[in-house]
């Protein structure tokens, strides 16, 4: 039973990163070159470069998007305002799923597929913890060998800096330059370990979880919650000896998913297995997710959650403004840790400390 | 197969009913008694009625809790804070499940065995929606017929004004008084369709999930979430031809359990079978609480939880005051139907809609 998977296998990672080495000097990096030297472009230029299609230009635009400059700030919001009219016509696909349930070599070959039939394809990602390891751009590059320089494909890997309130909106305003730039199809990415699949299931409109079988250690990484968001559930790597235990844990998953309520969407959330590897039932999981996007078109919840996506994130930005605005306030800065310290020590009720830290807020105006 | 469960039975709802308008001018009411004539207790009479288990003097210091009226909410706060010291030592115990579940005859059969071992019962209830049906003083009563009646039980129903952060701050604070006056076990009810279920979770130590046997039909009200939240899933009405369903079920949902992460307290979610009507298994379902307890209790769980969550209400209640002072604002209220517009028409990004909204929140300062 100790069947290993082709994909774990050392030497395949190495080579890969050895491949991706190699060509590194010679691919072509935006990005990279924006940092080095910032472009001169009109608001005006980036606009008409984006509308014409213009990778590079669109590149340079969403690093002006993940820039802290107060100046590339208001000018990318400038940008982002134009080219709104133009967005919103691709289909935006969430992607989660651990570590190891192969997630790029997924990415890699249903991206290549999609290429292949003449759509444009945007990878983006959210992963808040990618500031640690500050760019994961070779990693990218890496991890998705041939869609990364096929000419129809954008891959961009994880804004690094700040909150994941601050990557989430840096990734949804680029989400909206994808779609201005004639993008069909933008994939967002996350790690189903953290908070960000919320921000995720808050941007796309259809969410997939990629999932192992195994009899439960694989599983223990995924976050409590993240099963009933799911509109698609794909066991990857059914493969070899694997399909037999795939197939096992596609029932499981089908029978936890009949105790959950049917979604607002109406859909009910299929199970698939697919060997991303072996490029096995990767247009069913493609098939699964165009039915969903034509049923939901048809009963109206598709541009209902679009709606209701905006809604959230107005709301959501403003939380996060008075909460930034509260706790970075000088003397609740002072007085939060004596008060937590009495709440601790069951001095004082929750509700009285809360009420407590507000009435010095307010005096401080 | 169409099994009609006798507490489902009209009859038998209508007895009950009528049972309990006859006792109902009987009854000790303290609780409508405070609302006729305001009793004139100093702080130190609330204090000392509650520290010697006055169930009286409890009520009305519970009324004085729920009252919206300023001077008592001032002094219910000093009653509250001088009864803390002596609150934290009874088991708290979270139990939801969709109208017809059976909740009530479960609570009223496993209550009266807690009081019967001589045990104090405090019973608690969180329902928003109750404003709307002004006081279920008299449903309670009913639906808890003997239970009520009992000596060493405390029945109160949610309270019913305002909104959900407000009934659930009233409920924490009625634990704390029920806590300082002797009370061993306290029962937080709610309704599983609702948001209240997350603060009652965040205020118990276990949390009870009742779930009946069906294909399906009966579980489409619960919310999705809850399910992960259980510390324990009890199957109810398992008598009768519902047996055989009810074990089936009690499959199901193991088999779902197990997809799903160890939780955080180290402690695997139970799936129990019971019928509360004819009082079968409730044992097993109290010994599922003690043993939790016990467990949490010595791995630390336990008191990490409850501090934990008194810094989840210190929070959440920042965060509500933050909320309700943004969105009270008079200028806030005039603009916002407009960005809100705007946003819906893809006029304006989210992020550009709450920071043109917070702009003129600070500037009204």
């Amino acid at each position: 039973m100790n069947y290993t998977h082709p994909e774990d296998n050392e030497e395949y990672q190495g080579l890969k990163i050895q491949r991706a080495m190699d060509k590194a000097p010679t691919i072509r990096n935006p990005y990279f070159k924006g940092l080095k030297k910032r472009p001169e472009y009109s608001i005006d230029d980036y606009v008409k470069g984006i509308l014409d299609g213009n990778m590079a230009i669109l590149a340079q635009a969403v690093t002006l998007v993940e820039s802290s400059v107060e100046e590339h700030y208001h000018k990318a919001q400038q940008v982002i305002e134009r080219c709104l009219p133009y967005s919103g016509k691709s289909l935006r696909l969430g992607i989660t799923g651990v570590p190891g349930a192969g997630k790029s070599t997924f990415i890699e070959n249903l991206g290549m597929d999609i290429v292949g039939q003449g759509k444009k394809l945007a990878v983006l990602a959210i992963d808040p913890s990618s500031e640690k390891s500050k760019g994961s751009i070779l990693g990218d590059k890496t991890r998705m060998e041939q869609l990364s320089v096929h000419k129809n494909a954008f891959i961009r890997p994880s804004p690094s800096a700040g909150s994941l309130g601050g990557v989430a909106r840096k990734t949804r305003e680029t989400i909206i330059l994808c779609e201005a730039a004639g993008f069909d199809v933008v994939f967002v990415e996350t790690v189903g370990v953290g908070q960000s699949e919320t921000a995720v299931h808050s941007m796309v409109d259809f969410f997939l979880l990629i999932q192992l079988a195994g009899t439960g250690d694989e599983l223990q990484g995924i976050k409590r919650g993240i099963m009933e968001m799911a509109d698609g559930i794909v066991i990857n790597k059914a493969d070899g000896t694997n399909i037999q235990k795939a197939n096992l844990a596609k029932t499981h998953f089908q029978n936890a998913l009949h105790l959950f309520p049917m979604p607002e969407s109406g859909w009910a959330p299929q199970v698939l297995t697919c060997s991303a590897f072996h490029h096995l039932n990767l247009d069913k999981v493609w098939q699964m997710i165009i039915d969903y996007a034509a049923f939901t078109k048809n009963n109206g919840y598709f541009a209902e959650k679009r709606l209701s996506q905006s809604k959230y994130w107005m709301y959501e930005t403003i939380e996060q403004q008075l909460k930034h605005n509260f706790y970075n306030n000088p003397l609740i800065e002072q007085q939060l840790q004596q008060i937590e310290t009495d709440l601790m020590h069951n001095r004082i009720t929750p509700f009285i400390a809360a009420n407590n830290l507000f009435d010095i807020y307010k005096k401080s105006f």
